[in-house]
């Protein structure tokens, strides 16, 4: 274990000694002369120098050519006025003054992103989409595979590209300015809640929505000023208590936890999945993200919290998201529909129904926004599962001549289960009389 | 009259002097022994005890003990290290202090919150959902029924819940903290929109994203910072100018009128019901919020506006509310369709044309957001209503072997009426020309 | 051209003057005596005098006598309380002092948006809507027709409106109000994306949501506070550097380019049409646009930017809405379905593709929005195109008795082309292979 530790301090080292020899090669020189001379033509896009002389780059003598040169042979490689750069600084880069930080993302969840493409995700974008629309879509998030034509520039099918698994033409995969957008590389801008938001949203894993609407969101909303996101070190509880962001729960510092750029390593379940299980290594990590809550909730909190979130994804699962694929393998088992996806209506019910609307009730759960966990999750879910796919099922089994089959699903996955018991059998008439008289209290009408 | 303000004054000295028993029962001791030992342990959960520490409690001397203690025999009491505590901090405990405040919100209809159950939203949480989604749904926006157990504490099932309308342990209805978050309690957070946004959003109800894209809220997100929004005196047009916030409107104090925690005494409308009903004494609500209005607008713009308003809401009931609940009822009394809530495809689109779209159109309109009014408001409605409620109706009829019922039902209700005329006698051919005309030159292209 | 200055001189000059003349007409008097007199009326008013005092106005000495004073004989001149005033200012009104941006204004796209009753919308609002409907929806964005009474007060069914495109009392088009809320009047409002978003935003074009989740628009709520909004000068680049606005891209100067208040001037595709094309005088549009973002961008970014933007509007033109628009035109050619507007479920489904979808998926492309590209654009598009349009047209031909129509329709648009072979043909059975192993490897479970 130390002699780890030495190795771990030699390489820290060693790539402190690397930015000190970019930064301060003569004394007293701050900015390098290949920089200087950047500058000198780069003038015309203020913008960009502007925000690297307000980084913390500048303060450490970190400039353009430390960033950009790159080595003759290097398939980005472009020659430029006698220099050689790349218009990428990738991860591997980046690693040389920031080790740790690169290799925690290296080993994350986000650096697969790019790898969408093998999906349903990927089958949709690729063909029932197309290429520009995964070039300006999907890829914008997941990340492209960057490709460089013969002189070193890179194909603008590929780049512009800062997605977050973004495959560079080093090898290196994901794109550090997806969060510290360049050119000032904020620890503050990408401790937003925003920074997030801009994959994380929208129907199919509304966090940044959630958590808007969410007590954390609110508080954020109104403390924002007091949450000193610019300290460098920043723990919970410590340097700030009035609202947590997306950052503090998944990423930064509690008082016994260090900051990692592994986001994921505080996740107990898989939310995403068609059917939420448990992740590897599950208790571990749930204990580290109950240490992020304690910063500001009681023990008691946190557990009921937590049991209540349990109750809900096991919910998900059993009444919903298990039989609908079970419905659904039954139909293609029967030839009631094909094998592919896609192809019957009741595949994009069913794609919908834990892509979409089943991720939302499970986010909103996971994160106290009770609207998603609610009329964007399970209402949907709900109404769906009812009113499109068992009508659907029931009106393919008939138009392919097997009533039968649609029979055996009812009696299987309806009937005989409690939950689904008002579909077949109807409301309680009593719980029915209390509703008419609430509304005739509530509205002063009848509502049938 | 004077009797009774002696008694109320009598109550609110006794309020103070217990208030100030709590806080400097010995001279030069701000913070009691309790509290004291309470923070001792509490250390290692910083952010609640730092977030008191900025709050007006702090201030006042009053912590830990002094909301959290409790009396031996009520059903939360726990024992505590010694101490009789109870976990919630319910309205009955906030009112020691303050009592008004309380008994305004133990008299509104957001203390009524929690008996959503007995409603159609109920029967959909329960039946069509799950406890579950339930729990971690409805509840944390109308609040649960807190269940305790043998020991004081709370079943997980029903806490943690912070929703406006939270039945507690000890009968009282309400949580002050869903508005007032723990442990700041601030005024500044609650006048916040976010604040009232946690639950008045979504696909049922959208007063957030209505008053976003309202001129409101527009200047609130550009004057946010000038609005002196943590003075405790804040009277509209006086302590501030720029922008109002819901607060403002509904709660908040003008020269003229006192602040209240009596939300809807200003509502002249009931825009949440099926159809459209002035509420109880609306004109003196009216007059209340034109009072609000007059801070910033003339005579002339404000009696427009409810000339508007009032036009729209009538509009809506009569050309869509109305018509769509007498269909459906008729639907339900030739034997078309079950007198039962959704079972019948009919009853989930006449469901979601009052309690989402109409009110969205309605919401759209009272707060001066048009996408809202036309796009996400009567375009749905209307859209529905002749695309999918009348088509429905159509084949129900057929499928029930009673076609007449929905020849009475055209008869009755799109062919008497000019404004559904078009549905069945086709558009002025003129104004056809016209709109071609118009894409013509405005596209460079014919649009059929 | 010299002369032209010559004159456009005199013309301010003479502005300047009689703004002068309004506000000092005598030495030492700031405010007139007429404003002094409106004031002492309208301290019940407290909001727009604060608001007023808070504004540029106040200190030119323009007061309510100067924009609101009348003649004797225009349609909305009141008498009131011995003055003639209108209650609108009108664009007219605010030119004497700010001609150019007046002017500007004038030419702009903005100024003809009162237009929309002569199209799709038009037809929708008065008649699948209603006209109460169209008061408080589409003019408050759109600008109403302005109608006085016999009095000169306003018609409470067109006023209060400040929509952009409101045709006012004198003629004139615009409401400068619109987007410089009265009465502050402010250019640091209107430079936020938030005044901009009151009408573009929703459904059919939201551009407010595409920019906030945009790298512009996440940039923005991080340095919100550094962009200097307030300036009178405002060049991108120079006086902020941190994030661009709406205001920056569309109207704001740059080192070599004016501020100018004709939006649309850098516009170089149109993307609210059915199927996309260039804009008149597309090229030097574009490269006013270009150099706009060469404040921050590099020439590789902005040509590979554009380069993917390009070939995505293509996409969308030749994929979905060329044989969208075909097919339903083939339709009603063939008698299939009538030629009538919104009376067929194609004509809805047809609509929502391009005035919806198809917009959102090219917004989104435009402003680097992916979700907006792809979720809410493109995969909606192609979503409805292959589960909606086709078989919505299929069971039409087949209602009709003309499914040979149909075979036409899938021989021509479907069958003959490799980008929509998937749905005839099925999907490559590899790729299917590749994302079982896919999601066993992620999800730990079997997708079908």
């Amino acid at each position: 274990m130390r002699k780890k530790w030495l190795i771990k301090g030699a390489v820290l080292l060693a790539g402190f000694a690397m930015c000190a020899g970019m930064a301060w090669g003569t004394e007293g020189v701050r900015i390098s002369k290949e920089t200087k001379e950047c500058l000198g033509c780069h003038e015309s896009m203020p913008g960009i120098v502007s925000q690297w002389e307000d980084s913390a780059h500048w303060n450490a003598g970190v400039g353009c050519f430390e960033c950009h040169k790159a080595n003759k042979g290097e398939s980005d490689a472009m020659d430029h006025y006698g220099y050689t750069v790349s218009i990428i600084v990738s991860p591997k880069d980046c690693g040389q003054c920031h080790p740790r930080e690169s290799q925690e993302m290296g080993a994350s969840h986000h650096a697969e992103a790019g790898n969408i493409l093998n999906s349903k995700d990927g089958l949709l974008g690729q063909t029932v989409g197309g290429e520009p629309a995964v070039a300006v879509g999907c890829r914008q998030c997941h990340g492209s595979i960057v490709k460089t034509k013969a002189d070193g520039t890179l194909d603008a099918n590929t780049w512009p590209n800062t997605g977050i698994g973004r495959v560079n033409p080093d090898g290196s995969k994901g794109a550090c300015s997806a969060c510290h957008t360049r050119h000032r590389f904020s620890k503050e801008q990408a401790r937003k809640p925003e920074s997030c938001g801009k994959c994380h949203l929208g129907p199919d894993h509304p966090q940044k929505e959630v958590y808007e609407e969410s007590k954390h969101g609110i508080l954020y909303r109104a403390f924002e000023d007091k949450l000193n996101m610019d300290k460098p070190k920043w723990v919970a509880g410590q340097d700030y208590y009035d609202a947590p962001t997306c950052s503090t729960c998944h990423m930064s510092a509690t008082p016994d936890q260090p900051v990692t750029h592994d986001v994921g390593t505080r996740l107990s379940w898989d939310l995403r999945a068609p059917i939420s299980k448990r992740t590897d290594n599950s208790a571990k990590k749930l204990a580290d993200m109950k240490d992020v809550c304690s910063s500001c909730h009681g023990a008691p909190f946190v557990d009921g919290f937590y049991m209540q979130l349990d109750g809900f994804v096991e919910f998900y699962n059993n009444k919903f998201a298990i039989p609908a694929q079970e419905i659904r393998a039954k139909l293609m088992d029967e030839g009631v529909i094909s094998k592919q996806d896609f192809d019957d209506r009741i595949d994009w019910i069913y794609w919908e129904l834990w892509h979409h609307e089943g991720r939302r009730a499970r986010h909103g759960a996971a994160m106290s926004g009770p609207d998603y966990a609610w009329w964007h999750g399970i209402y949907d879910v709900a109404k769906h599962f009812y009113t499109e796919l068992l009508p659907e099922a029931r009106e393919a089994c008939e138009r392919a001549g097997k009533p039968q089959v649609y029979e055996e699903i009812i009696a299987k996955y309806i009937d005989g289960r409690p939950e689904h018991q008002w579909f077949t059998k109807g409301f309680d008439p009593k719980q029915i009389e209390n509703i008419k008289e609430y509304y005739q209290d509530r509205y002063k009408q009848e509502v049938k």
